[in-house]
């Protein structure tokens, strides 16, 4: 019963032989937690324990993380850990009661972002903060069509599913959804990326005008993970960004991906390209693990919104919420995670390009930080995406016990997204695990 | 700056005095979240700590907590916070690697529906569950048409906002919506509400269908928390089960408020009413102040969603999640909270019955184990509903240490929730601090 859905790297019931122990935990998940959920690998990886850039599975093994970003600062962070497990002891209530813990932490986040955005609202998802910048941006410019990148993931909502082109044909795009090619370098017209996405973009609105529907707005995850990793050149963004407001629509960051660090030249992914978003949507690394997420945005925007009605979202913001992040916050400028991130990605790119002097395969390296992808290619000249290498590349990794996985239109880009910790070792080691893999496949 | 949205007990920005450090608090809360944030009271609590049933302010002060039931097991209960400590320091990660962390709770929590219902799906919150709920509906039914109580709430996604008219004329309801009266005794027509309320959903169907929508789905809170605390006669909600499901729908239990033993006579609310429904929805005391929540289904109706596609919540049912919602379960369980709900409960509706031989206006007393309405008039005789003496009272036992809240669509209800570990001791202060609150009313 193989999956409909496109998922990469989806482990596909009844394809490899699994051990007795793993076999009955897939029979208890799909007992349990039924068909819609889906496991990583070939071969599955059964997890009892993490700790800092190490996850480790039911025989003690360890594996090398190089793919979780929710544990952006490190598995199980003891003062993150501590944080939680204070706080969950003091107080976990909502924001319908004064409670300084919830501003001592939004002034901090807003801190961090440039002035005009100065308002937070919690969530506990990045799927509820991007539904509920929908929910103000229709508001705002009473207009409901929206923009994404042609492989986009922005969320599991209704709503959001409906403009997250990623979940495959299964899950139709909205009628007032359009998606545009993304920012590919190898693909745009001319190999002019900043060009030929305004140009895309710009084509999307005048399409959405032609059929009666009103932009609302263009949102991008900064560093386009799911269309396959694309941060260069700089800027590129700026034009499509023009675009939008021109045509009455707001721009919103999805910084889910990039935010807190990991793309090293900045705490934000939009940052890179020179441009203030309208709003910025958080998640993933926000908590280190623990469910919080937000939405940052400029106060114009949500004059109307807050003034037509309320948000409450009941566990947003709460105690232990903010303390936690209050902590990851702590950790990430405390110990120097957006540098680490700047001085450990620039030496993971270079030794990957230094692979790729030996390996054919390798078509491009690219990404910003410890946001990494590499394009697999049967044909670096023709730059022939090569899916089927890519599997077999990510599951013989996992066999060396490094975990990453693929991403992009194509299933051809390995991602590598490690906890921002990563040291320069732990790139020598992915670096020759991921040789010896490749020389293997030859 | 009066907010325009429907919500009863907000806080009126400038229509009171403040302490110097609350309205400081106030200008930190207008200036870092924005104008979409509500607080409870004319005065707002300040909260610092939270213990059992009691809730402690900045100074020191106890007041009983009758409202939260997020903390359903009682404010920073020493189980659930071990367990989250614990396991917080050991793996927080997701569903895509094999974790029997998942599947133990999975099971357990399984085991305490009827066993039609025998998958369950893991997201952060409640709303994420009914928006969950109702992507599979549409897929299960081809439908799309939802019918709701009156003065439903079941969540702030774009899409659950729309079936959600207890937030107010500012945010619209969906046209694909049909909002039905309330099974209200008092206003029934003939007295018969289960009579009535099946016609209503009837007619909602009919509605529907005649304006070319197929019905996807009857979702209910089965206490009728938001349109004012309805639970009697047992057994109303058949008849309505049965019109949705003619008319090729589902039903949706939504137990975010009933769920986890509250009503004391079963742990689901569905259960009172002798029905089995297609899908439940779980939230806010699932995890005791984490933000862990669910959908609970039979297998036939997310069969085809599983095919088409698939369903990752990153951080829906990860390590510490389920941990925490193990230790809620094992304590409602082994502290027999249920049975506390039904025997507390009990007597809480009687001492209120008895008050109500002492104040004429108390309208009716109602409810189902720990969750009760108190529905005040101003003509006991005409049902007159009085919602100015409601939020006098509720702010008034505010001021004299208790938590209450209203709802209903007039407002006239006093919500009363407290956490399951509630005593005759606190039912017997409760009595006398509103006795007391209505003596001064008078």
């Amino acid at each position: 019963m193989k999956p409909k859905d496109s998922m990469v790297n989806a482990f596909v019931p009844g394809a490899a032989m699994l051990s007795p122990e793993d076999a009955a935990l897939v029979a208890r998940r799909e007992a349990a937690l039924g068909p819609a959920y889906r496991l990583f690998y070939a071969n599955p990886v059964h997890l009892v324990r993490g700790e800092g850039v190490w996850l480790y599975d039911k025989d003690g093994n360890a594996y090398l993380d190089t793919y979780n970003n929710v544990a952006s600062i490190g598995h199980c962070h003891p003062h993150v850990v501590a944080a939680t497990a204070r706080q969950s002891a003091i107080l976990s209530s909502h924001t319908r009661y004064l409670h300084e813990g919830v501003l001592d932490y939004a002034e901090k986040l807003l801190a961090t972002f440039p002035a005009p955005l100065s308002h937070v609202m919690f969530t506990c998802t990045g799927s509820e903060a991007n539904d509920l910048a929908m929910r103000i941006a229709r508001e705002h410019t009473s207009g409901t069509g929206i923009i994404v990148s042609e492989n986009a993931y922005h969320g599991v909502t209704a709503g959001v599913a409906e403009f997250s082109p990623a979940l495959g044909p299964g899950v139709p795009l909205g009628v007032h959804v359009r998606a545009v090619p993304a920012p590919d370098p190898h693909r745009a017209a001319a190999g002019d990326v900043a060009a030929s996405f305004t140009a895309a973009v710009q084509a999307a609105i005048d399409d959405l005008i032609r059929h009666g529907i009103r932009p609302a707005a263009l949102i991008v995850d900064t560093v386009f993970s799911s269309d396959g990793v694309f941060c260069d050149p700089p800027g590129f963004l700026k034009g499509a960004v023009a675009g939008i407001r021109a045509a009455g629509g707001l721009f919103i960051a999805d910084e889910v991906q990039p935010g807190f660090g990991r793309t090293g030249d900045a705490m934000w992914g939009f940052q890179r390209h020179g441009i203030v978003p309208d709003m910025a949507s958080l998640g993933k690394p926000m908590g280190n693990g623990y469910p919080v997420a937000g939405l940052v945005l400029r106060p114009e925007v949500v004059a109307e919104f807050g003034a037509k009605g309320r948000y409450f979202n009941t566990f947003g913001g709460n105690g232990t919420a903010v303390a936690t992040a209050m902590a990851v916050l702590e950790v990430v400028e405390g110990e120097g995670l957006q540098a680490n991130a700047a001085a450990v990605g620039r030496y993971f790119r270079d030794g990957l390009r230094d692979l790729a002097t030996r390996h054919e395969a390798i078509g491009d390296v690219r990404g910003a930080g410890l946001f990494l992808g590499v394009e697999l290619v049967s044909d670096r000249a023709a730059m022939t995406p090569d899916a089927a290498r890519t599997a077999r590349i990510v599951n013989a990794l996992r066999e060396a016990r490094i975990l990453i996985s693929a991403t992009g239109p194509r299933a051809n880009i390995l991602k590598i997204r490690p906890p921002l910790v990563f040291s320069h070792a732990n790139v020598d080691l992915f670096i020759d695990r991921l040789d010896q893999v490749m020389q293997a496949e030859r």
